[in-house]
């Protein structure tokens, strides 16, 4: 059996997860953002806790893999960085393999899911890209069966791509970055801008503008299909960088389903560079899995990565 | 030995390269982008001459690699199309094995390039991006010593990945490519659209800009700086998407060397997501060290890159 742990801000979740990919018991606890030392007793706590409600002992766990935001080097087996947690260097591994005999690895929190969602599709692929459209916008790219790391441990912050030179500032300090437009906070600040309908909506979030489309409410249409376009042009700039096997689209946004996928299908099949080549393989582009289990599946099935 | 055929739409150039990746011969013909099939004919007549000219009996010849515009199959050792070249699955590696017995490579001629310069840097990258700056914006992506293909081969297409929305119409029919800014191409256009010192030059070439900046016309300096900033944008999001060890910079226009360089290691090292990370390792930016010998080059080595 396997352990996989998914490190936030808020909340440190670890699951049990079988050879299958199926979490057979959880556990959750709050963080403590301010010391990386301490995150590091925690996820030990929360893994202790989703075996004890396994009642799995520690003896048969083969593999634990820890995912979480920052920069992650699991040569090393550290946490090197974070903008929101106060890692420094954190030994993650060298913590876990005092405690438990089995292999450690670490990694950033997209990369897992991107694993996640790699083994839910089945793995068979040549070259797998992960978007996720959250509160930012985070991926993960694995080619020929490895995570593409960089040579730090930083690859694959697609959302950090800029797309609108000198357009709306991003949480990193670049202007016009992807994640900015393509993002739900993106999409809620566009539905904010927009006023009209929007306004008399204090509730507001990501999925308001999806509602009143569906309710043929103008502003929302106009909102939604804007928000749409803005992500499938990135995606379609990553169609023509990697042309990969299979592209996945996650976060809760990706519920929405064909509203969604349809239009992004449609646009990159009108504009990507091998568009109208016959006879030629295309990128399939897909709708996440695991939903909010693709950071634990994936981090316990990171020993499968190289 | 080892030959390398660098496939354009004007002209045929082939090489026999030795193990050092030196060119020991060569010989050129004229393109016959009517016909694929005439093309393949070419390829083997331009070969047989750098062959005589090195007085080399091809039964020393171990590997063949062949570059060429638009899309390859290597596994089927095919062209499958080019929007300049006459090809329709035009099959190169069948052709070649009929009269040589040597392997048969045959890939995209950006790739090829980026091979060239791969061999030419040392080889001992995990990740190595290479961007070419001419007429177009070529690129070609090797990540643990293989090239990234895609599904179709049609990966590495880093010109058009779009960048400025709505903006310039790119001749892949998109609009605000990369390579509609960032090409030397549209380095001409910004100087013509500039006009005043340069109106009054008729033979504006890509090196114009520079030249004027060098003798320190406010004109040419706007431009010349405009254009590296829009170079330097989309180096920053290939580096934030890919984190790689070494990214190369080709094309005639990197024999400016520092005064193109310079800022855009500025820029990356001001912008990239990893910037201010203490003690990790940063993209290595270079200027390509094979010039127009990179196709050539990495044509003969396709055959050590999986």
């Amino acid at each position: 059996m396997y352990v996989g742990i998914d490190v936030g801000g808020t909340a440190i979740k670890a699951g049990v997860v079988d050879e299958a990919g199926n979490i057979v018991a959880r556990a959750s606890v709050d963080s403590r953002p301010d010391s990386g030392d301490e995150m590091v007793r925690l996820m030990y706590v929360a893994m202790s806790r989703a075996l004890g409600r396994a009642m799995l002992p520690r003896d048969r766990v083969t593999a634990v893999g820890v995912g979480s935001s920052g920069l992650c080097d699991n040569e090393r087996g550290v946490v090197v960085y974070s903008p929101n947690i106060a890692y420094d260097n954190t030994r993650v591994r060298e913590y876990f393999m005092e405690r438990i005999d089995a292999r450690i690895d670490v990694d950033n929190d997209a990369n897992c899911a991107a694993v996640g969602e790699y083994i839910a599709f089945g793995e068979n692929c040549g070259s797998f890209v992960f978007v996720t459209l959250g509160t930012g916008v985070g991926g993960g790219i694995i080619v020929n069966g490895r995570l593409l790391r960089g040579v730090n441990g930083g690859a694959g912050e697609l959302g950090h791509t800029v797309l609108f030179p000198g357009g709306r500032l991003c949480g990193c300090g670049q202007r016009g970055c992807w994640e900015a437009y393509a993002s739900v906070s993106g999409l809620i600040a566009d539905a904010r801008e927009k006023g009209g309908w929007f306004a008399g909506r204090p509730e507001l979030n990501g999925r308001t503008p999806f509602e009143g489309a569906a309710e043929g409410v103008p502003e929302a249409v106009e909102v939604r299909d804007r928000w749409i376009r803005n992500v499938a042009l990135g995606i379609n700039n990553l169609v023509n960088i990697f042309q990969p096997d299979r592209l996945v689209i996650g976060g809760a946004v990706s519920r929405e389903g064909e509203t969604l996928l349809a239009p992004i299908r449609r646009f990159v099949s009108e504009n990507a560079y091998t568009r109208g080549v016959p006879g030629i393989r295309q990128t399939e582009i897909s709708a996440a899995r695991l939903g909010n289990d693709a950071g634990i599946v994936g981090a316990a099935f990171l020993h499968k990565i190289k």
